[in-house]
C-alpha cells in the first residue's frame, strides 16, 4: 500500500481526527450541578464584569481557531473550505501533539476579504488566538494585517510567518557552517507570494542588506508589470538597485537562493553560477525547486528543501506549535518581529555547534525541547 | 464552601472544561506523513470532488458548533460573548458526556441578526450541525428559521426545542398519572419567548386542542399590545377563544400549567383555582414560579421544576445529546417536528408504567440508555 493509500484509509477510520473531550467530568447530579447550572453562572458573573477573566476560567486561556478559505490548500490550490478540512484538522493535531495548544479547525463558506475579517472578528472571544491558514496571496495579507489592528488577541498567519521563522533559523545555521557574514550576502527568493513576501521581510528585519525578489516573470522591480499591492509595496524595501531580468539573472553570484515557489524551476546551470559556498532551500513542496542531488552536483553546498526524505527538512512544525504556546502563555496581544526573530534564532540555536553541518541546519522535529524553548523566547518578548 | 463558591474554584483549575484531542497521535515521521503532508492530501482531493466525503474524513461526521452571542445566558440576562463561555463550555461537555457528541463553543462578538446568521453560514462547512443557544428572543425565532432553511445541516435552537420536547415528555406521563385525556386538557403556559413559544407549538403539533399563552401583561391574545412578530403569529394559532385578561383568568380551571417565566410568579391561590388532579411545572430557574410544597398544598398532584433538588426535574439534558447524536449518525439535514415528537415519546417511555408516580415522571438523566434511544427515535424518523 503506497503511503497515500494509507493515508486515505486512516482518514476513514479516524473519521475526523480530533475530538473534544471534557476536562470536566460530569457523571453526577452534584458534578452537573458545578459544570452547568447552578454553579457556572458564577465564572460568568466573573467575567461580566471583567472579561480579562475569561483567561482565568474558559477555553479562551489555551485554546486557538485554525482558519482557512480552502482558497490556497497545500499544493492542491482553492480546494474550498469543506476540502480543506483534513488539513486544518491536521495542523490542529499538531498544534495539540506539539505545542499543548488546544486548537479548532474552523474552515470558512467565503472566500471575500470582508467576510474572512467579519467572521473571524465575530468568532474571537470564543479563542485566545487566530492561526490564519492556506488562504492566498494577496487577500492573506490585508486580512492578516487588519485582523492584528483589530483583535486584541495574537493572528498569525502561518503560511507567511511561519516559514519565514524556519527559513531564517536554517540561513542562521547555513551561515555559521559557511562562514560567511549577513552584510556580504546576496539573497534570492523565488515566489513572491504569501511565503516569499514574509521570508524577505523578515530577513531584512534580521539585517540582511538586500533582497531580490523573484515571481514566475523573473525580478520583482519597480519596472515589473503586474504586480500586486504588496508586491509592489516590496519593491519599495527589496532590490535595492531596482535590477531587471529574469530568475537566472537574480541567482548569478549569489550567496542564497530560497524557493518558495514550483517544481523545477531551477536549472544546474542556475545553481553553478552561484557564489562559492551557495545555501540552496528548495522548498516547493512535495516536488522541489531542483532535487538536493542535483544541486550539489551543481556545486551548492548546503541544500534544503521541505521533505522529510532528505537532509535538511526546513518544517514550520518547529515554529508554529512553540509560537502560539508561548503567546498564549504569556497572554500576547500580538506575534511581534521581535518573538519572530527570536524564534528563529531559538530554533537556530536547538542544533549545537558541535552537530551542526552541511546534512544537520535544523533541529529534530520531534524534540521536545524545540516547543518548549521556542515558546520561552517569545514569552521573554512580551511587553505589556 | 457553598456550591457556587466551589465552582469556581473549579472553574479555575479546569481553565476551560474542554480540550480538543488528537485521535490521530504523531510521533514519528511517517505519523506526520500519514496525518498531515502529503498524504492529508488524498482525502482533500476525494473530498474536492465530492463535498459529502466530508462525514467520511473529516470531524464534521460527528462535531457540532454550540453558537451564541451571550444575549440570554441562563437567568443572567445579557451577559456577552466573554461571559457567556463558561455555559457554552459546559452544553458542549455535556454533548459529549451523555450524548459521545463532539462540540465545539463558539460565542460570537455580535448580537446583530442578519450577522449572526452570515456568521453561522461561513462556520457551517466545519461541523456536521449547530446548536444556538441562549440567543434572546424574538431574534432567536429568525436566526433559526433562517438557517434552516439555507443550510444543510439540522439547526437546533435547543432553548424552544429541547425545552419543548422534554416537557411535552413529562405532559405525556403526567397525563398517565392522573388519567385525562389531550383532547380535553386546558392548558397555560406562563412566559411568551423562545421556550414558551416552542413549548406551545410542540403540544398543538402533539394534539392539544389548544394552549392560553401568557406573559408579563397576562394572556396574549389579539388584543394584546407590544407583542413581538412571533408572539402574534402565535395569537394565530393559540388562545382561540381570544381570551382576554391575566395569568389568574387563564389558570382558573386550567388542567396544566407550564411556567417558563420568572420566580414567583405563581400564588397558590392561582394554583387552587386549577382543575382537579392539575399538573404544574415551574420551571423558572434556579427559581420557580411556585415552590413545589407551596404548589402541592393548594391542591396541585403534579409538580416538577428545572431543579436537581425537587423530584421530577424536566431538564433538557434527557433531550438534546440524543437528538444531535441521532442527527448525526442518520446524517438528517433537519430536526423535523416529527424526530421532535418521537423524541419526547421515547423520554417518558424510558419511566416504566410500573415506575410512574406523581414524584417519578422523567428518565433518571444519567441513564445511559436515554441518549442511546432518543438518537434510535430521532435516526427513525429520517427520510432521505
Amino acid at each position: 500500500m503506497t503511503i497515500n493509500e494509507k493515508a486515505l484509509q486512516l482518514h476513514e477510520q479516524w473519521n475526523g481526527k480530533l475530538e473534544t473531550t471534557a476536562k470536566a467530568s460530569v457523571k453526577s447530579r452534584e458534578d452537573l450541578a458545578l459544570a452547568y447550572t447552578p454553579g457556572v453562572a458564577e465564572p460568568c458573573k466573573v467575567i461580566a464584569g471583567d472579561k480579562e477573566a475569561a483567561y482565568r476560567y474558559t477555553i479562551k486561556a489555551n485554546t486557538i481557531a485554525v482558519v482557512s478559505d480552502g482558497s490556497a490548500v497545500l499544493g492542491l490550490g482553492n480546494i474550498g473550505p469543506h476540502a480543506a478540512m483534513p488539513v486544518m484538522e491536521g495542523k490542529a493535531v499538531l498544534f495539540k501533539e506539539f505545542g499543548g495548544v488546544n486548537a479548532v479547525p474552523i474552515c470558512l463558506d467565503t472566500q471575500d476579504t470582508e467576510e474572512i475579517i467579519k467572521a473571524v472578528t465575530w468568532l474571537a472571544p470564543t479563542f485566545g488566538g487566530i492561526n490564519l491558514e492556506d488562504i492566498s496571496a494577496p487577500r492573506c495579507f490585508e486580512i492578516e494585517e487588519r485582523l492584528k489592528a483589530t483583535l486584541d488577541i495574537p493572528v498569525f498567519h502561518d503560511d507567511q510567518h511561519g516559514t519565514a521563522i524556519v527559513v531564517l533559523a536554517a540561513i542562521i545555521n547555513s551561515l555559521k557552517i559557511v562562514g560567511k557574514k549577513k552584510e556580504d550576502c546576496k539573497i534570492v527568493i523565488n515566489g513572491a507570494g504569501s511565503a516569499g513576501v514574509a521570508i524577505a521581510k523578515l530577513l531584512l528585519s534580521y539585517g540582511f542588506p538586500d533582497i531580490i525578489l523573484c515571481n514566475r516573470s523573473g525580478i520583482v522591480s519597480k519596472e515589473s508589470k503586474g504586480l500586486n499591492w504588496m508586491q509592489q509595496k516590496m519593491t519599495e524595501i527589496t532590490n535595492l538597485s531596482n535590477l531587471t531580468g529574469k530568475l537566472a539573472d537574480a541567482m548569478a553570484g549569489a550567496d542564497i537562493f530560497i524557493g518558495v515557489s514550483a517544481p523545477n524551476t531551477v536549472t544546474a546551470e542556475m545553481v553553478s553560477s552561484m557564489n562559492h559556498d551557495a545555501i540552496l532551500f528548495a522548498l516547493s513542496n512535495p516536488v522541489p525547486e531542483i532535487m538536493p542531488d542535483v544541486a550539489k552536483a551543481a556545486g551548492a553546498r548546503i541544500v534544503a528543501t521541505g521533505r522529510s526524505d532528505f537532509p535538511n527538512q526546513v518544517n514550520n512544525v518547529v515554529a508554529f506549535p512553540g509560537i502560539f504556546k508561548g503567546a498564549l502563555e504569556g497572554r500576547a496581544t500580538q506575534i511581534t518581529e521581535e518573538m519572530k526573530l527570536a524564534a528563529a534564532l531559538t530554533i537556530a540555536g536547538l542544533v549545537p555547534d558541535e552537530e551542526l553541518s552541511e546534512d544537520n541546519i535544523m533541529p529534530e522535529a520531534f524534540n521536545p525541547q524545540v516547543a518548549i524553548r521556542v515558546a520561552e523566547a517569545v514569552k521573554s518578548h512580551i511587553h505589556r
